[in-house]
């Protein structure tokens, strides 16, 4: 399987605060071995993709600051091949910028957008559905988004609900939704109607093209031509600007055994668990009375634990951090307090 | 003041589990600076008994595996002051073999058992009342316990009731109590009657000897003569084996502003806390939400917490505990566990 038209962005611009303190300003996510497997989650992500699409056809966007960083992680990518944002600006500019890098460079690429941090335990299958994907796509004017098959009620997750209209196995989307409270979503994974959003796209350039000039004008000039201008891109999602609102999304119904690492409580959702639903990610412990945790400790250092119930206990570096493992939206009010107290010394 | 009479037995052999992480097998507390002060527990003991006891009278217990580090904390002690078990045997057989050392030096020696995890805020009312309590114990065949008064219902301490009979301001104790329950020591502190045992002995050298004849001789001839034989005494308390059963024991009510660093409950107890009571020993820390805890890293390290109530969070070079603060016995089980896991790595 190989095809000149086939193209891939890695989405590794994250700051990976959503992970503090395992991950850093410095050392977002993507650039991390999460579970010791002597890969770090990008290069997992690579090493996937090229199996589908040619090397020289894979693209790396990021942030300037991580341009070394990735080029040492990733030997075989070229310079030419990054797409460097000069300033955070979420998913929507990064995305219009892609496009537009990648139709000067064919106009008719067939493009495949990875984020760079999901797990995905059956490659066959996985390689499969983006061959389809893809094929689907290059001929076609939808926007496509791959819909995992859900096996659980994940609360972390956004969700997409299709319609009856399809074209063949490909679904027109009725709705998305974000991330739902459990008794939604446990409604969800009895329906057959519903599905993960896994966030990876497919569509021919034109398509996307097609849609920023429609629904973001504003944008599309500040990132074609010479030189971007991220700095007065606003500060938007891709999801909400472009997907959400398009009427010609379609959903790809997949079933390849995915994980998206987007939060501490989806990471102990997806991992091994010991009889009391403690997840300890390659660390030393002794734990007493303790259930429904996330443990991760440097090397070397044991944790001994009594008598906590669903926290998240991460050490790493310079600081550890205790809290309560579903509580998504304090980590980042953490962070942000920690860096207006200490400056950049703990993030 | 002096008295060419008056000794000193500074008690540091202990091995200090009770505060692990914080204290190792190889550093226990009493050799640990616990408020960042510039000095340890043990030289804080020493430099207060010299205040009254002559420099060349004051001498250390402890075991030898500690022999090298009480000689680097106090230069000024002499090989010749040190008193040296050679195996961990609790209480009594130590003050039996160091009562029995004293006499051969000193027939008519009057003896201050003092030990070294003490913080003492009244300094000269306790000069005064170690004065009084040695001119006391120096013509009489009692056996005397300093008991303070009580400023708060304590549970990590144990506690003395006095009885009508008395000698001067010496009361004649009616019974020793062990820790006691929240409501029982609330009525301690309300009466009269009860003070908390402070460890610290006074005695003339003959009552004490008398006393280990007459209800530990199997004692006796295993630490008089050449050289004692530890291994061979029973593991035991002097407490228990000698106050608790002896009938000359008097109390000397005391009011100096004294604390026992005996557990880190107790530590929680007498340090200043913050509008939640929570204890933060020389550390960064962010805490949302937390009430009545007990928080200790290692120099440099940020803690961010969220949540926790009641709780012990102490790291100190390759081990974390989070823990109940108020479970005294947890701890031991902590460390005899963890040593049975991990052998001396983390001990």
């Amino acid at each position: 399987m190989s095809n000149n038209n086939f193209y891939c962005v890695i989405m590794a611009g994250g700051t990976g605060r959503r992970f503090w303190p395992y991950s850093r300003k410095a050392l977002p996510k993507q650039f991390l071995d999460f579970f010791g497997s002597g890969q770090t989650l990008i290069q997992q992500t690579y090493e996937r993709y090229k199996q589908i699409i040619l090397p020289d056809n894979i693209y790396i966007s990021t942030h300037k600051d991580y341009k070394d960083l990735v080029l040492e992680l990733l030997p075989e990518v070229k310079e030419s091949q990054l797409i460097l944002e000069e300033e955070h600006r979420n998913t929507a500019p990064a995305i219009a910028y892609a496009s537009y890098m990648i139709q000067k460079v064919n106009p008719d690429a067939t493009v495949i957008i990875a984020p760079s941090d999901n797990m995905v335990l059956n490659l066959e299958g996985f390689k499969q559905a983006v061959w389809r994907g893809m094929e689907f796509a290059s001929c076609s004017d939808k926007l496509l988004v791959m819909g995992i098959k859900p096996t659980y009620p994940e609360t972390g997750y956004g969700y997409i609900q299709i319609s009856e209209d399809s074209e063949g196995d490909f679904r027109k989307i009725k709705t998305f939704i974000e991330k739902p409270a459990k008794e939604f979503a446990e409604v969800f994974v009895q329906s057959n109607e519903f599905y993960w959003n896994s966030g990876i796209f497919i569509w021919h350039i034109n398509t996307i093209m097609k849609a920023f000039h429609e629904m973001m004008s504003d944008v599309c000039p500040r990132v074609e031509g010479g030189r971007p201008d991220f700095s007065s891109c606003p500060n938007s999602s891709f999801d909400t600007s472009i997907m959400e609102k398009a009427d010609n999304v379609y959903v790809q119904p997949c079933d390849f055994g995915w994980a998206d690492i987007g939060t501490w409580g989806t990471l102990h959702d997806v991992l091994p668990k010991d009889e009391n639903r403690n997840v300890v990610i390659d660390s030393n412990t002794m734990l007493y009375g303790c259930k429904n945790n996330l443990i991760m400790m440097p090397e070397g250092k044991l944790a001994v634990i009594q008598d906590l119930e669903g926290y998240l206990v991460v050490e790493k570096d310079n600081a550890l951090l205790i809290c309560k493992k579903d509580d998504q939206t304090a980590i980042r009010k953490f962070v942000n307090d920690v860096e207006m107290r200490f400056g950049e010394k703990y993030s």
